[in-house]
C-alpha cells in the first residue's frame, strides 16, 4: 500500500504486522553523467518494484530524499541535511507511525552516506522502543554478493558512487535522466590505504564519480535490478513473517 | 528546471537570478475523501505548473513532505515531523543552494500548519543572511481574494482543510485519489470566538475535515487552478526580475 | 491576581478554571519618536487593565519582554531572543503553572514578531498536552476590525510599526516617554507585493518605523484604548467561561 | 539610562564604556510571607538604585524573572525555566548589545540558584568573544561580609532564603507585599554535613524559607540596602573606569 | 569496587546503598610546571584512595576527564569540552547507573572550572528524578578550612590553578611529573575587585599558573593528601549510611 | 607522546604533522566472564603500544571510555552515552587540538557500537574543516582479514561481543581480569537473515555475550595482539607521512 494515497480511515483499518518501507535518498551530485536524484529515484524505484509485490505485507511512504551528503557539497547542486536534521526526520517518520501503533519499519535505503546515520538513528530509536522491529537495509544489500561480482563487467565488483553499477541501474530505469555521452571513470584511491579515511568528494574525484562507468549498460542494470527486487521481496517477506533467533554456539 | 534531473555541471552553469521554488506539503488526515499526501500533491503540482510556464527562471526542488501536523496525529496514518525537525529541513534546502550561491527562495507551500513555521524558517535565515531574497508564499496566496468569494459554491468563502478548495482542486487535478463517495461537511467552530485559540483537529471535526466538501466539484477546481498557477506565475516572474521598494508615506 | 504578588500559599488555594495570562512584548526599536519597550508596554498595560477588571478570573504573569526581534537587530538598542530561546521561555512559563495544575493560557502579545511564534510554540504545547486550553491571542486581535478603520485618521487602517496606531496608543498610556517633536511618517513597500516577502527593517524603512504616526494622537490612542481592553475583556471572559464547539456545516 | 526608555537613535550615540546592567531574578515561591516575585524586586531595585547614582555610566536592561528555579517547583505558583533556555536568554541580551558594540556587562543577581549558570553562561561569552568585560555579579556580594555579620540579628549571619535578610530588605523596599503574620522560622539542615548535597527545598523546609525571618524588621532592611547599594555603585564604578590586573607574587 | 573491573554480573548483585563516585577532571595547561592532566590524576587519585578505604560502601566509575576549560584554551594541549556536552557527559554516567537502580552518587571532582557545571547538572537531574542522592562534591571540599591555612606556607591559603597546594599534592603523590626546575609563582589580581569577574587565563597569568607554586613541597602535599582522603572517607561514609535533615530554627 | 602527561610548553613545541591517537571505548557488559571496560581497555592498550614504537610521531589523548551503549543497558553497570553527547565528546577532542593547530587524526575505537558514530563525527567535522586529515580507525581494522581466519579456532572468524577474539585478547593482556570460570559461548543470529536488523542485546543473548568464547586462549590473543599492534604502527606512520590519491580508472 502506498502511504500517500490512503485516507486516514484506510491506514486505521490496516494490519499493524504490515512492514512499513522508507525510502531514503539523496540529492547529490553524481559526477558528470547521473542526474542529482540519482540515490531518490533508485531507493524510490526499489522500494515501489517491492511493494507492488506485495501490496498487502508493506505500506511505502515517501522518499526521505533530503540526505546526508556534506561530503558531497563542494559540487554545484547538491543538498545537505544536516546530520542531526536528518537523523531527526528518520525518526519521525518512524515514531509517527508508531503513535499508530505500527511495529515494523524497514528502510529502502539508497545513498551511501547515510547508511551510518539510518543505523545511528534505527539503534537510538531501539533503545527506547525495544518492542519495534528495526531493518536499516539498503536497496544494495539484497542481492547476494555473488551477483555483483557477476554481473559487473568493470575491475571494481561493487557499488560506489555513479560507478558502472549505479550507471547501469540508471540506464535499465531511467535512461533518458543520464548523459551517455559524459560517461567517465573518474575516482582516486589513497596510498598507503588508512583505515577508516574520512575524505570529502573533491579530494577523491575529479569530477564527482568514483568507479568505472564507462562499463555500464542497460542490460547490466536489468540483471542488478532484477536480483535487488528479488532480494528485497525476500528480505521483507521474512521480516514480515516474523524473524526468530537461534543459539550460534551448538 | 527540476534540479532533481539536472547534474551537478548543469546547475554550475546556472544563472543565480533564477527563482528556487521550494513546495513544501504535508502527510497528514484529509477527511475520509481526500488522501493523506493531499498538501504534497497540490503544492507539488502548483509548482510544476509554475515551473513548467517559467523553465529558465525558476529552480525547482524536491517537495518536502514531511509537514508540521502535530494537531492531525490523533488521526491515523498522519506523519508529522517536529517543528524543530521542519524548521532544521527548510533552512537545509535553502542553505545548501545558497552555498552554491542561489539567492532567491520562495516557499509555494501547500498545507497550513507550515505557515508560521516556514515564515519563522526564513525570518531566521534573512536575519543571518541579509543578502538572500527570500518569501514564504503559499499556493493559496496566488489567487485574488476575490477569486475565492467568487469560485467557491459553498457558505465558507475561503481554503480549510479537506474543504470545497481542497476537494475540487483534488478533483480536478487527482480525481482518481478522490473517495468521492465518502465527501461529507464537517468542522466545529468555537463559541465564543476565542482570539488566536490552539486546537487539534480531534476536537474541532468528527472525521477530521473542516468545511463544506459537498459543494466540491473538478469545475470549481479547474477555475481555482487557473488562478493559483496564474498568479504564481505572476508572483515569480516578479521576484525573479527583482523588487524594489517605494515609499508609503508621501 | 497578580502572580508576582501572591506567595504560594495563596497560588495554591486559587480556582483552576482562572485564565492565566501571559504578556508578551519585545525591546527593539520603534523608529526616532517611540521608546524601545514599546510593545512591552502596551502588552503590559493591557494585560493589567483586563487582570483589573477581571481580577477573580486571571492569573497574570509577568510580560515576556526578550521577543523574537531579529528583523529590528540593524537598529542600535534592539535586543533579541533566538527563536528557539523565545519559544523554550514561553513553553516554560506555561509548563511551569501546568505543574500547578492550572489549564487556560492565553497569551497578549505586543509585538507582531512574536505572533508566528506565539502559536508555534502553543501549537506544539497542545499536541503534547491535549487537555491544556491555549489561546495566542495579541493585543491588536481585541477591536472589532471597524474600529481600526473607523478610528485611525491616516491612510493606514491597521496596526504596522511606531505607526500612527502605535503612536496614538503611546501618547494615550505613556505620553513622557514619546518623542513627540521626531514623530514621522516612515516605511516602504514591496514593487510588485510578492506573496510572503521576508525583510529586514533597514530594507523597508528609513529611521525604523512603518507607517503614518504623523496621524497619532491621545485621542485616537485612547479610544482604540477602550476598544482593546473592552474586546480583551469580553475575550477573557469567554476563554474563562469555556468555550464550545459547535458544527458549521449544517 | 534606562534601555527601555529609550529610542534607538538615543542608544546609537551612547559611549561604548558605559556598563551594562542586567537584573536577574526569579519568580518562585518565597515562604508563607514573601511574594513570589522576591528575587526579581530587590535585583531590580538595587539596579534601579545603582543606576540612578551613576545614570551616566550605566545602561540598565529589563530584569530577566524567568529564573532557574527547578528546585523549587515542587511550591505552588512557583515558574522556572529550563537550565539551557535560562542560559540562552542572558547570553542573548548580552550578544544583542554587543551586537551594538557594547563591551562591558554586570548581572546584578537576586536569585541564589541563578548564581552558578550567570557564571557558566559568562563563562561560556568571555571564551568565545575575550573583547567583552564580563561580571556575573549579585546584589549580595556588593556588602562587605562583616555588613551581614554586624547587621543581621538572628543566628544566620548571611542570606538564605525567605530569611532574616530578604524578609528585612522586602520589609523595607516592599513592605505592602509581606504577610507579616506569617512570617515564620524553617529550613532543615542535612547531618552529616554532605560536601555539594544537592536538595529540593521541599526536602529541606516545610513550608519554603529557609533561615529565621522571625528576626527581620524594615530596619535591618534598610541597613543592609543602603550597603548593597552603595557597595554596587562602588563596583559599577571600578568596572566603568577599566580595571588593571596586578601580579600577586612577589 | 571498581566499576570498570566488574562484571555485568558482580554489579547485578551490589547493594543499592553502595555510593557511585565519579572522579571529574581535565586536561589543561597547569603552568610551566605541571602536565596536563593534573586535575584528572588528583581527583582519580582522591577516588582511588576513598575507595580503598571503603571498597563494600563505592562504586568507582572511570573519571570524566574532559572537562570544562574554555578559560584554559588559549594554552597550547588545552582540551575543553563545549559545556553543554560536559553537563551531558555527567548527566548519563548518573542517569546510566539509575537506570540500574543505583540512587546515591557523588562526584570527586578535581577541576576548579567543573563545579559550577557538576552543581548546575546534578540540580537539572535532582529536579525531574527527586528520589537520588546527589553530591556535587569536589577532592578539594574534603579537608577542614583550617587545614589550608595551617599547611600552606606561602601566602594564598586556599587551592586555586597549578599553585602551591596542586603542586605539592603533584610532588607527593606524581612526582615524576612535575617540572621542577619550572616551578613559578604566576598570576595576576584585577584592581579594583570586581565582584563575580570573569576572565581567561591568558588575561591573569603570564605563563598560565595562579599562585605561589614555589613554596610548594612534597612533605605539604602529603599532609593535604591526609586530610583530603580522610575527609573524603568521612563525607562517603556519612553519605553511604544516609542523612537526616534537622530543623535549623529551634 | 602522551598528552597527559605533558605541559602546555611541550605541547606548544611539537611538530603538527604528529598524528593524534584517540582511543574510544565503552564501559558495558561483556557477558560473564569479561570485565565492563574491555573495549577502554583494549583500544587504550594498543594505543599505547603503537605510541610506544612512534613517540615522535603520535599525540595519545586519554581514553574516551564513555561511549554508545545503548544496545546493552538491559545488563546491569553498562554505561552509555547519548548519541549525540558521545559525537559532541569526540568533536571536542579534535576541535580542541585543531584549535592549537594540529591537523591529523585517527581513533583507535575498541568498541563496536562507536564505529558508525565514530565516522558520522570524523565526515561532520570533514566538512566543516575540509584541511583537517582524519581517520575513523578501530583496531581490529588493523590485523588483515586473514589473519583473523588463521588464527581464531573457533567456528567465527572474526571478532564479535566478549567472543573468541576479545576474550583471547584479554587472556594475553589483562588476564587477571578474566572470569576464566565463567567463559561461555552465547548469541543468537536471526532467521531467516535480515538486511540491516537493528537489535538490542538482550534479544540477541542469553547472558551478554556473543560469539566462541569457549575457544579463547592466551596464546591466541598474543597472535592477534601482535598483529594489531604491527597494523596499526604501519597504518599510523603512513598517514603521518602523509598519503597521497592515485587515479583508479587506469
Amino acid at each position: 500500500m502506498k502511504l500517500a494515497e490512503l485516507t486516514w480511515q484506510d491506514v486505521a483499518e490496516l494490519s499493524r504486522d504490515i512492514v512499513v518501507l522508507i525510502p531514503t535518498g539523496a540529492v547529490e551530485q553524481h559526477g558528470p553523467h547521473l542526474p542529482l536524484a540519482t540515490d531518490t529515484l533508485l531507493a524510490t524505484a526499489a522500494a515501489e518494484d517491492i511493494e507492488a509485490q506485495l501490496p498487502d505485507l508493506t505500506l511505502l511512504t515517501p522518499t526521505l530524499w533530503l540526505g546526508a551528503s556534506l561530503h558531497h557539497m563542494p559540487f554545484s547542486g547538491t543538498l545537505s541535511h544536516s546530520f542531526t536534521g536528518y537523523d531527526e526526520a528518520l525518526k519521525r517518520v518512524i515514531l509517527s507511525l508508531a503513535e499508530h501503533r505500527f511495529i515494523k519499519f524497514m528502510t529502502i535505503n539508497g545513498h551511501g552516506g547515510n547508511c551510518d546515520l539510518n543505523r545511528v538513528a534505527m539503534r537510538d530509536l531501539k533503545s527506547q522502543n525495544p518492542n519495534l522491529q528495526l531493518a536499516a537495509a539498503n536497496y544494495f544489500d539484497f542481492p547476494e554478493a555473488s551477483t555483483w561480482k557477476d554481473t559487473l563487467k568493470g575491475p571494481t565488483k561493487n557499488i560506489r558512487h555513479a560507478c558502472e553499477a549505479e550507471a547501469s541501474l540508471m540506464l535499465h530505469k531511467f535512461p533518458h535522466l543520464v548523459r551517455k555521452d559524459r560517461i567517465r571513470d573518474d575516482g582516486l584511491e589513497p596510498t598507503p590505504a588508512i583505515p577508516g579515511l574520512i575524505t570529502q568528494f573533491d579530494e577523491i574525484t575529479e569530477q564527482g564519480s568514483l568507479g568505472h562507468a564507462t562499463y555500464a549498460s542497460a542490460e547490466t542494470g536489468a540483471a542488478l535490478w532484477q536480483a535487488i527486487v528479488a532480494g528485497g521481496v525476500q528480505a521483507v517477506q521474512g521480516f514480515a513473517d516474523g524473524y526468530h533467533f537461534l543459539g550460534a554456539q551448538q
